[in-house]
């Protein structure tokens, strides 16, 4: 499979790891959820990042489940989360699943760097474990990893560290972070690398305006997600805005810290995509008035996108 | 004025404090949005909170803001925001509020407490700081401040403190903790107290149907709140998130911390309910591109809510 | 090997993991070590704690330290740390390792833990995940995993969970939680468990006093930290004190965060247990500097005791 | 008074607030307090520190204290801590103590700050609101604030702003900064600033070998912190460690935190500067054990240093 390089575009879905109710991996979903991605229009997929519960996997679990990924992914480049602890671990999971065939790894910061120095040292470090040839993805998401990446620490890193072709952009606030990004790239101050969105896409209509290339977030709607890139890519900006306003009401209530997880496995079931909206344990389950709330939410949108009225039976 | 009750309901919009553009106190301003407040039908006011800058002001200017506000509240009760980084400057600025006929106090906790009795042995020397006559609203944000209040802090703090009122309910996620006080209230365990949701409103809509009391926050159409809770209150369900669902692209993008102060005070002098949009420094400004994005979800609004197109000129 | 008790006393060292400057496991120094926490009166031993720089280790190398240090334990009870981000991984290396002969294990919380639900909550599912049947350490950390524990959460945790045997206490302040507790069981509110202190031996003076059972750190004599249970059980309360100061001004240097495990394995190796200083990556290493001031507070050290006399030149 | 420049040196206490029991300042003994500074060859004192309950004042309060010492200091330069939350009243407070002839202010940073731009900015809107002419002393002490300055930080502060003319030294670890940043200067990329240091003094014996000119502390006998600083000065260097180690066992008790201040006006009680312990509310008491301990580590003092035998009566 090609590596991951940074002219990446387009929706890379997190993919999350389906469980039957008694905690075992449930093989039969990961297929059809990618079969499901395929049918989309996805340009790749992510793995065993914190939606995927990739904390919750032992170390042969990850590997299993890496591997049927990419093995159904076709062309698709997968990305696999390789966040851990310590630097033996990332690496010895690295050099695994790149030898089956991933394209590129996920790196988290850990949440206890603080200052610039420590961001970047960590990644260099980083890269000095798992190799200067293998792609790597910088996580920014500082609503759960509290940690803080300036533009010039991420100017630092990508000027630094040439392995690094991708920002999965979660910073929240972080349009101007987008536009500074460009801004540096356009006056020759950086070179380009492959900006996709996380945070479930609560700003995508108009991060695709600034400058990104995408999105790479779980969504469970994420044909929504490539509509939105089309048609912003298109041009048709109205058109754009209002697919996405249709879904925000749902995006919004996935978009939950904790929660979140359970709503968006529950809409994935309903749409026949994973056979069960099981979690392992530790899991924030989702109580019945939410689930009520959910095919509320559904039923409104239904109105709207005919992909969300199949499934209100 | 009458004292803050647990029986408060209704919508308390935040309000910020309007500047001229060299930072001058814009006291013409303050009377046009006390009486934007009163057309609106809103059932409160709170003042120097997070929001109204109430760090930038020198102590003088704090209570001049404060008491023009009170004199124009009429019978609107007023909340004044007193969290200070001491008891002593909290018991002087409550003394001389509520003296001026403040209704209550609103109380945030410093973002070092951590444990369950450090929060509650906080809340217990700031009422015998400003005494146990003085109504006060207990703030649960702990997306800004860092402090998480469980359900049960929140009870323990209601149960040995009469003096608590009102809730500003600004957990992220948060409906749950709504249902949990209600049920707990409903099984005779805990006495009922108000509770306002902050959050800019971002999920005020199932707020309400959880048993929220209304809205204390800042979005810059508290109108379209007072909607909402009145709404709900008839039992229009699907009108309410009608309503709701047009203005939540624009919320969204007001929710977002640090910038949104701008984004509110720019629409509300659009509204022309202030005359300027200047914040004090430090302030986080809103750039060129992000008031065109604002400009265009207000042209978007204006497609469904009338009140937004009056200010499209 | 017979479990880990609620009436474990005495020192613990917190074991190093011996490295040679290439990065691989130096398996000599560990039987060195054995044979030195042995001969010097150590009650038992704690391996793949932080200080062991478990995060740095693959998961087979975690477990070929930790049986051969299970190995060569004869009858000293061995703790072992599997605190990791999931409970897969955590349940995965205590059933190994207490096949291997383990007696228990030490839990560490993680870093995001704030209320006291959630801390008590964690350990729950933690005994849920390794079994109740497997003797467990609390480990209470705030410097390190800023996750505070009140004594009213240790309580809840001890009072709920038996396998809960140990507090590896390293609050700090911490002298007033060690008579809190202790208070607690004088009154019979609180079952007793062996309460062994870290923070390197700091105030180990002063936590034997107040009702510690004993030591379980890193320090590099622990000789002397057996020399203090000791002398305390006595009753020679001077003679504590006098030693225990003689040892302060380089304990206090090894206990600072991060350059502290440099100190201690350099000083490991000049007293001959460790064949190398040197860590794996990432690490804090000893600048020129600070090596002279390690070795200018060893000759002043050997003025006092001859245990540092006997390294110096 | 001249004002604060980067030429000063030897030690400034950190004074305490002295309260009488109900809560009133004491002024005699704040008068006590600063002839004993006088006769210990003290260089200057700073006042409305963290350690001088600056925050259980109200603003005249503040000033009032702050106007006494100044009026007491002769020519001692006096620094006032002016940290506030906002900086409306950063600079009001920075206005009056200057007038009323203080040398200069201490600012530490809001604990909400984590990049180095955030750092960096904070500062240079705090000389932009107290003015630049003001001298300010950086304190960076990250274990109570959570604010991380690198050393990269801390230059492109001295650079940019020159009336920074004085590190308040408190990181931990922090022997390798001093070296750096002497380093930095003495190849000449940073001009010299005074580097007093903090942290009760914990690691003074080798701060100042390391290039520190002094101590800026609430130890409560700073006159043990004048001798060390002479020590050293003189070269004498091991009579300079052998006072520190008679000094460590009490003064590591008294750099706990929290309870620390509470041992430190007991001790200055004890030694007739302060005609009570009291402290304002919220408070750590110090419990009757603790007592007992401090007054067993004076005991052992006096054997070493007839300054605390004068005490033991």
């Amino acid at each position: 499979m090609p590596l991951l390089t940074s002219d990446a575009k387009g929706v890379y879905p997190i993919a999350p790891t389906p469980f039957f109710d008694d905690g075992r991996i449930d093989t039969a979903s990961i297929d059809r959820m990618m079969d499901f991605y395929h049918s989309i229009g996805a340009t790749g997929v992510t793995v065993l990042g914190q939606l995927g519960e990739a904390q919750k996997l032992e170390h042969t679990e990850s590997l299993e489940v890496a591997s049927q990924v990419i093995g159904r992914a076709d062309k698709l480049p997968v990305i696999v989360g390789v966040s851990a602890p310590g630097f033996a671990a990332m690496r010895a999971l690295t050099h695994e699943v790149m030898a089956r065939g991933a394209a590129g790894v996920m790196i988290a910061p850990p949440n206890t760097l603080r200052t610039d120095d420590q961001i970047v040292n960590y990644y260099r470090q980083a890269v000095e474990a798992i190799g200067a040839d293998v792609p790597f993805v910088l996580q920014d998401y500082p609503l759960t990893f509290s940690v803080q990446m300036s533009v010039g620490v991420i100017k630092r890193i990508v000027d630094e560290l040439p392995s690094c072709v991708m920002l999965k952009h979660e910073d929240w606030p972080g349009l101007e972070k987008i536009s500074s990004l460009r801004a540096l790239e356009k006056e020759g101050k950086l070179r380009h690398i492959s900006i996709l969105c996380g945070n479930n896409g609560l700003f995508l209509d108009y991060e695709v305006e600034r400058g990104a290339d995408g999105a790479n977030t779980g969504y469970a709607f994420p044909d929504m997600l490539v509509d939105i890139v089309r048609l912003n890519a298109q041009g048709d900006r109205e058109a754009a805005h209002d697919l996405f306003d249709a879904h925000l009401p749902l995006l919004r209530y996935e978009q939950q810290p904790g929660v979140g997880l359970a709503v968006r496995k529950y809409i994935l079931m309903r749409r026949g995509v994973l056979s069960s909206a099981a979690q392992r344990k530790p899991a924030a389950p989702m109580s019945a008035v939410a689930r009520t709330e959910v095919d509320h939410l559904l039923a409104r949108l239904a109105k709207k996108d005919p992909r969300a009225g199949k499934l209100v039976g």
